[in-house]
């Protein structure tokens, strides 16, 4: 790896881990290059591997007073066409634009550095900092995710560990670092409905019974349904069918069944049981021979304003001037899991317009920015 | 072949031909079968390859009078698994009920050994009969069809050959053999409707534009639609969506557009325009961006009470005791093709039960009772 001697140690420390192609679940050494810069600075390391996954949960202080724990993933997406990009997707660079390209840059290498080296700095200017300096870190953040910040959560709260604030390196800015922080995220409720006709023959329709003309009315009041008008926190819950498919292919067969798939994103106003029971309301109310299976991808959680979100907010005041907005849209991540500790969590990290896409990059600038206010954040709760 | 000798004329040739295995679009010699037999007979052979079809003409009599033809189709549909067959599908058995099995022993090689014998009969015992009995006979009507009737028919109409009367044999009976003529058929118009949305992730359903959300209520609107209310001979012209197909896979994805292939089988109270027209207006009624590819496959066609009907109805009260039941129910047939050069078409043949399945059967009886129906109305119209 090069030194870069002339950059600064978040974007070595990024440079350094882009450079580890850790494709999901891989990691790629990534995680034992953190714990090489945290064990130097005097943090006690917990290796966690679950399964086929690498995680890591590090300390540093006293079990008196808060804890608060940085988390995040080493792992990235696959990097799609690596003919569409600039560069080499695994070899980071700062081009001439001063942006740092690289899968990872933004979602979400660049956070680990930042936080890495922001907690160097805090506890090597406080060393007797109240409580506690945590870090919990997976490889399998961006896949199944069930061997990752959920079994080490349940490790955690197996044995009573508390973790009072939270901060997850997601990118959560949105034009300019710290213009956004998450608060929260809905929940999201996923779902398989088949609905049961009978099949046959176009020409004798009533031989049969048409599972899409039975199901069409339904799925229409479904989609024109309102959950819920949201709170000051959460837009109003969404419901949005992903697939729909019936027939065999053949033009003269009605088909024997429907199977349509969707997925609810929901806020604090609405419940997955009351959820389940509209829906089934609405296909009973349409006669239905309807059968759903439900998957729960995580409960809505929120933080809402105290200590911590007080702490962040002032620190992107104080480092960038910008009053920042606390948000609960976007998909979900692993804060859901570490919500359920009773933990106030946050979401905060790089400009994420190119996430999950080719030619991933971040304003390099941003990153330093980023230890700023990490930096100052540990002051503010822990100095 | 198996001469059979204590079985009927009717019978041995029925089983000659379906121990042709003449799957569409091969002929296996059952017309070369036909012709011998015709031509003995002193027909007038025109065989007529299109393509890669077989089929023939033959006419007996004379020019001067009515022209009374026997239509049909050599081709059987495939036999599916064999070995959910009780017997060899083309080693045609009388089974101990009585039941000719094999592939095609109702459609159509029954009808066909039926209208050869009684034709054969009837010229022999009136050799001067008025104007002329005709054969059309074709090897693809279980096929695309397009080098089969239709093209024999546009060859027919090119010389200005006239037929008056026609008699397909398709099998026509619902339970007891005449109990059911056909003197009519729906028309079938197919379309594959495409409507167009914004594809997006199902957390940002504010950037995407859900086109099975979009479509939804327009299918369930042209599914309840009443298209017409039928008359005396068509039941109400019927709306069936035959496949319905959206999304990527992927739970998290709105897809781009959704396709929905349907079919009108719409009677002679509503036309082939008309029903595209309030189609489009339905979809424009909801604002939608679609796209319709349309495949007429057939015009509908009547053949009201007269001469042919009359004559077909009563031969079968003669031979069976049965008042028919004239009806333009179920799919399409070649008969369709046949009705464009001004012809009185009825549809008369076995029971349909099996047809197109394994385990294909006719009562052998019925098809000496149909060779006596087809001589009968031979007399009563040609004699």
């Amino acid at each position: 790896m090069t030194a870069h001697a002339d950059l600064s140690p978040t974007l070595q420390l990024a440079i350094d881990l882009i450079r580890r192609p850790s494709v999901t679940p891989v990691d790629a050494d990534c995680q034992k290059q953190m714990m090489q810069r945290l064990g130097d600075a005097g943090f006690t390391l917990e290796p966690m591997r679950i399964e086929d996954v690498d995680n890591f949960w590090a300390t540093h202080g006293q079990d008196d007073g808060p804890v608060l724990c940085f988390a995040g993933h080493t792992d990235v997406v696959p990097t799609g066409p690596v003919s569409a990009w600039q560069i080499e997707p695994f070899n980071a660079l700062i081009d001439e634009h001063g942006m740092l390209c690289g899968r990872g840059a933004a979602d979400m290498k660049g956070s680990l550095a930042a936080m890495t080296v922001a907690s160097e700095r805090f506890v090597a200017d406080y060393p007797h900092h109240k409580g506690k300096v945590a870090f919990l870190i997976t490889s399998d953040e961006e896949g199944p995710a069930h061997h990752g910040t959920k079994a080490v959560v349940e490790r955690l709260a197996a044995r009573k560990e508390r973790l009072d604030w939270c901060i997850v390196g997601e990118p959560s800015s949105t034009t300019l670092v710290g213009d956004v922080v998450k608060n929260g995220r809905r929940g999201s409720l996923g779902a398989k409905l088949t609905v049961r006709g009978v099949q046959g023959h176009v020409a004798y329709p009533h031989l049969a019974k048409n599972p899409i003309h039975l199901a069409a009315p339904a799925l229409a009041e479904l989609a024109a349904e309102h959950w819920d008008h949201g709170n000051d926190f959460f837009p109003p819950t969404s419901f949005q069918i992903s697939n729909v498919n019936s027939g065999t292919g053949a033009t003269n067969v009605i088909p024997g069944d429907l199977v349509a798939v969707f997925n609810f994103r929901f806020s604090t106003e609405s419940t997955v049981e009351g959820l389940q029971k509209r829906v089934a309301d609405i296909l009973d109310k349409h006669g239905l021979d309807w059968h759903v299976d439900w998957a729960l991808s995580g409960l809505p959680f929120l933080t809402e304003p105290g200590a911590l979100l007080d702490a962040v907010s002032s620190s992107i005041k104080d480092i960038t001037g910008r009053d920042t907005k606390a948000s609960t849209s976007g998909g979900t991540s692993d804060g859901r899991f570490i919500a359920t500790m009773g933990t106030q969590v946050v979401e905060l990290g790089p400009v994420n317009a190119t996430i999950h896409q080719v030619n991933e990059r971040v304003l390099a600038a941003d990153l330093d920015v980023l230890t700023e206010i990490y930096y100052q954040t540990l002051i503010k709760l822990l100095a």
